[in-house]
């Protein structure tokens, strides 16, 4: 960053404390915008991060940004294999830096989930790639396994092995239960005995599987010798040797190719022929096997058992819902940076205007903008929630509402993963087309963030099927309800609106003018009827299809689309709403920053809430031109009162511009300049190819190869 | 194509005819669906093409698979110099296959739309490139050049110069007019002297011209010896040696690098310092010099020049509306095939059932089938409409009709690319997330597909900027009506309803079932209600701007959102609709086809409506719960009864496997066997990484990297 140049006036000791925390930024092209603004970028990110995680991110930025091995590849003609390599090589090197040891962890645990952001925003294969591995693999077999276990969590540490998590199969993903792959118990041996009774059943999209995992955590039908299947169990299964990197006897295993994005991951299929691994390898925190072959249980239900095993993914889609928060930053950040310099057109024909002037601009990207700062704030303060039940989960806390905490963070982490991965991925693709051509550039980077944050709505459960998670959770809300009459009441109170669900649904958009839009609550109100209705209305749906004669299979299938769908979406929309509007309304916002967070806060309401507005019409919530019309016009007004602070909304959130990589988005503004030189910096770009003779020789006799019909 | 199985029941002379010409597509898990199916897909495929262009597409493709330089890439590492040169070599083989000679193209112009649409289908990057040289670049040269420019045509044949387009510079790109190249004309030497003044002024986003181009179309200000500027003119520069591919002296070309598709395409930037040219190579169809400098024009206004001069891009709008569709076309074709072959869960544990089969899916993918015929069919008679125009064109016709025919087709096209670019990009998208994992994959294609899908939402006119040019028709309409009292009535017939602006505006939604909804001209009426409403509120809301004192820039920026581009996209849509309403409604549609195309018109309308549902609520077209249900309940009945049909309807569509090139969705079915097979088939797959010592040897001291806080 450059150093401060607009506040120092005397010497250093008159300078103020935060610019040495956040040094001034270049002055150039954009500084018109930045003194336009309405706040103080500084004071915004102090409020938002603290001094410590200020810190915190500016040395692992800085580390990056300082070894070789994270340099930009300027060239884009990087194969897969240096791709892999590279990203394993970084990997290793996070684990050189240990920018976050486990004393601090558990002093601050935000930090781990700012150290998983600061890696997202630098490239989101290293932060999966060190995920699987150091978490994933690690957290399963610490949460699903005993004490015998241990020793993988410690190898993994020291890099003695390296893991990956293997459930889904070729012909199997969603459907989790459906899994073929066998472990059979030999009582001879003390071993289980793996097999994939086909390629269709061989584990695939394992990530780190492809190239570099030595152990797996395998999902497998456990079969006694007395030839009962005992359901889906986890193992730990040595796939590599450790010491040559070759596979194991029996284990077939392989890289599955070029992917859309994230392709510094190798992720992997395997096939397993008769491969033995110790009894100890499976992971019996729900079940075991006695020497003589015996199946013994903690639990009678094998549903529940099942559940309970799978439990582990919850904080997949928890850290899911940060990462791609910060795709949304970064997609958003280069968008308008890129528009506040990008001059188009004018009122005058010698005046030119800069694209983020016109309405339309504005209403494509702000809208974005404030959707990150509210799924940021609500990202964290899920991970909070997370990291309370999981504290409480090892301390063994069987408690009421340990479960119903359980449930709830289930509930919310099923649809806030497909909400903010989609909105990161619509988000990516508008940023792209609002930039024009020079988003289509790959050097911009808009390409990248929008194909590495794709595969986040497919994996950790693909984004529809878990949106049923989430509206069934709903839904038994409404059940016990009939049948227990008991209050409808949450850990963290996310449903809790639901006890007024009669009263909420006799009520009517209250908002008749611009103005009354433009506080938050209207918006969250107008969310709170609309998740009582479509509650109301999936409920009747579901009774209805039953009524006819549909299983609750298809009653369930037929009543997804318009109805439970919309549900869950709306219900976790609401929730994100909730907590940014009760976090800005806070006495402890400083209040020269409220009035730009509420502008965010009621832009980000209203603009989700325009999504539903068919609903709240054959709801009969509104009435008449009015009340979609005030709802347009205060998106556009919000966008118009936020468009000066649009840039220093985006200091705050931005990486610096070595981890941003984006030509047309650094701080400094020179949108041309800097295109230009990383244009020319590219190789041979002003070389003829070096296939000239393919033109200049051997000419095409036009027809010559022409078919005959 | 695999030979008939099913309907040859003894000797090859019984053989239905229709067999020879479309072979049975071979018979495995795709099967039931095509049993299913409610008609014969070859009838289907048969009425759409007719038999002369069955044998011509299949001419081209089968031509494509047996030439080894087409052979698909499994190895994804191609470097970017040798995807150009690849595609080069494509684009000159393209001219030795002669598919269509000028004399067939003339007899039956459609044949060049197909010709385009399959090697679109075959690759992107390829019908790009050579559409760049071989139409744009000649189209230009020939209509806004002369007699003396012919030469460049015919050397374009034959391949002894390559040519490129361009107009956009680095710091504009929809706003022509400020384009800052310069072209002096120097007397004494009777040439123009080309100066790019700075690298902002860069010519950039050309096609072809980063690798391949010797002669580019270059718009410049055209400047006569006393200072004068005369405004934009387009040059025929030549910026290669054809003998050397070396650049000319005082030309600076170079490749723009990795784009985030299209990469075959060598998009390229150029710089002109005191480049000299013959004062010949002025297209001099709008405005010439005399060798003594003095300007001279057959148009009065500038502005009626500036536009003519542009006039030849409507024709890149048309192409690239029929070419968009190809990939709508082959997303879906992957996802439908998938979908179909794909089992997930079951009503029971034991039995699992096609995704297709839940409604969710259906009802993400079967519209996008719907859009793909309907948006095929539109895009076809937009192109027959041009060929009409631009035959009157060729012949000097300057009568009134043909004006307002330009005018009508520059409207459409304006708002067809959007809108078939915009279907395909996020119809792509849904595709490869239905596709789960394995849509993710790269060597699936809708990767491909999408990214290469993408650019058309930029290229020759970025889309939202686009809108605006037809919605500025549109309301040219009510000014003139307004004005001189003169019928509403255009030459293709698409504003005609608005003459009727008063009386539509009295309709409300008549449809109370889901069995009225089934007709297409349920949802024909609602759009052109929908059309006459928001014309008169986009009126309205330009009015009020001006009223309130905004300038006509203002004014028409502040009218753009929920108004002149809804406005603009509901035109559109409501014309492709109301096409393919007609041309199934028509007696020449076979009786036994015409129950599925029903549905597929239905559905698309309805589907379309529902985006803009809002605004008949607001406008209250609608009123209550009924409608948005009725329409709700009517676009998932349709999916319900098309997706027994789904299959045929993709076999209609979808191209031979070698063209589609998707594992997952072979003609077979086959999907995990092809899936594994071609997973295997990729480069050293099964090899541990030639990095493997970097695991197996030095392993990270943990911390040892540690940065002081």
């Amino acid at each position: 960053m450059a150093p401060s140049t607009t506040s120092a006036k005397g010497t250093s000791h008159e300078q103020n404390p935060l610019d040495l925390l956040l040094p001034d930024l270049p002055k150039g092209p954009l500084s018109v915008y930045r003194e336009k603004s309405s706040f103080c970028w500084k004071e915004l990110a102090l409020f938002l991060d603290g001094e410590d995680v200020i810190l915190f991110k500016k040395t692992i930025f800085t580390a990056l940004e300082n070894d070789p091995l994270f340099a930009h590849h300027s060239d884009g003609d990087l194969s897969l294999e240096r791709q892999r390599e590279l990203t394993f090589l970084r990997c290793k090197r996070i684990m050189e830096y240990d920018f976050l040891t486990m004393d601090e962890t558990m002093d601050q645990p935000l930090k781990l989930l700012m150290l998983f952001n600061c890696l997202a925003m630098y490239d989101m294969s290293l932060v999966v790639k060190y995920l699987l591995n150091c978490q994933v693999f690690t957290n399963t077999v610490a949460s699903t396994g005993s004490e015998r276990h241990s020793k993988f969590v410690e190898q993994v540490k020291t890099m003695e092995i390296f893991g990956c998590f293997a459930l889904t199969e070729l012909s199997h993903g969603s459907d989790a239960k459906h899994m073929r792959t066998t472990a059979t118990y030999k009582e001879d041996t003390k071993e289980f005995i793996l097999n994939s009774p086909d390629f269709e059943a061989a584990k695939c999209w394992v990530g780190n599987m492809g190239r570099t995992a030595t152990h797996a955590v395998v999902y497998a039908q456990l079969y006694t010798p007395d030839g009962k299947c005992h359901g889906l169990h986890a193992f730990v299964v040595q796939i590599r040797d450790p010491k040559t990197l070759m596979s194991m006897p029996g284990v077939m295993v392989g890289d599955m190719g070029w992917k859309l994005g994230l392709n510094g991951l190798d992720n992997g299929f395997v096939m397993f022929h008769n491969v033995r691994i110790p009894k100890e390898n499976l992971l019996n925190q729900t079940g075991d096997v006695t020497p003589t072959g015996n199946y013994t249980s903690s639990f009678k239900d094998p549903k529940q058992r099942f559940g309970a095993s799978l439990g582990a993914l919850a904080s997949g889609r928890v850290s899911i819902t940060s990462v791609v928060v910060c795709n949304l930053k970064l997609a958003i950040s280069i968008a308008i940076r890129f528009s506040a310099t990008r001059r188009q057109f004018g009122p005058t024909d010698d005046e030119e205007i800069p694209v983020l002037e016109y309405q339309m601009q504005q209403w494509r990207l702000i809208p974005y903008l404030a959707a990150a700062y509210a799924l940021d704030h609500f990202s964290k303060s899920l991970f909070l929630n997370y990291i309370e039940f999981h504290v409480c989960l090892l301390f063994k806390d069987k408690s009421a509402r340990q479960a119903e905490l359980g449930r709830e963070i289930h509930a919310l982490s099923c649809a806030s993963k497909p909400l903010a991965s989609w909105t990161a991925q619509h988000g990516a693709q508008e940023c792209r087309e609002a930039c024009g051509g020079h988003g289509f550039l790959a050097m911009n980077r808009l390409g990248e963030i929008r194909n590495d944050n794709d595969p986040n709505c497919t994996y950790e459960g693909d984004n529809n099927v878990l949106l049923q998670q989430t509206s069934n959770y709903l839904l038994s809300w409404v059940t016990a309800k009939h049948e227990d009459k008991a209050p409808i009441e949450s850990p963290l109170g996310s449903v809790n609106f639901l006890e007024r669900f009669d009263d909420i649904l006799g009520h009517r958009f209250p908002a008749s003018t611009v103005k009354d839009c433009m506080d938050s609550s209207v918006a969250l109100a107008a969310y709170q009827w609309l998740v009582c209705y479509l509650l109301r209305e999936s409920y009747k749906k579901l009774q209805k299809e039953k009524q006819n004669g549909s299983s609750d299979f298809e009653a369930r299938n037929n009543s997804q689309v318009y109805h439970c769908r919309t549900l869950a979406l709306a219900y976790i929309e609401c929730t994100v709403l909730q907590r940014y509007h009760e976090f800005i309304q806070d006495s402890s916002t400083p209040s020269n920053l409220q009035p730009v967070l509420k502008r965010l806060c009621a832009l980000y309401g209203l603009w989700s809430l325009s999504k539903h507005m068919v609903v709240l019409y054959q709801g009969g919530y509104c009435v008449g031109e009015q009340p979609g019309r005030v709802i347009q016009n205060t998106i556009l007004d919000l966008c118009a009162e936020l468009k000066d602070d649009a840039v220093a909304l985006v200091d705050v959130i931005v990486p610096p511009d070595f981890i941003l990589n984006s030509p047309i988005a650094r701080a400094d503004g020179e949108l041309y300049k800097n295109l230009w030189t990383t244009m020319l910096q590219g190789s041979k770009v002003l070389e003829r190819p070096s296939w000239w003779t393919h033109f200049c020789a051997n000419k095409p006799i036009i027809g010559s190869l022409r078919p005959k019909l």
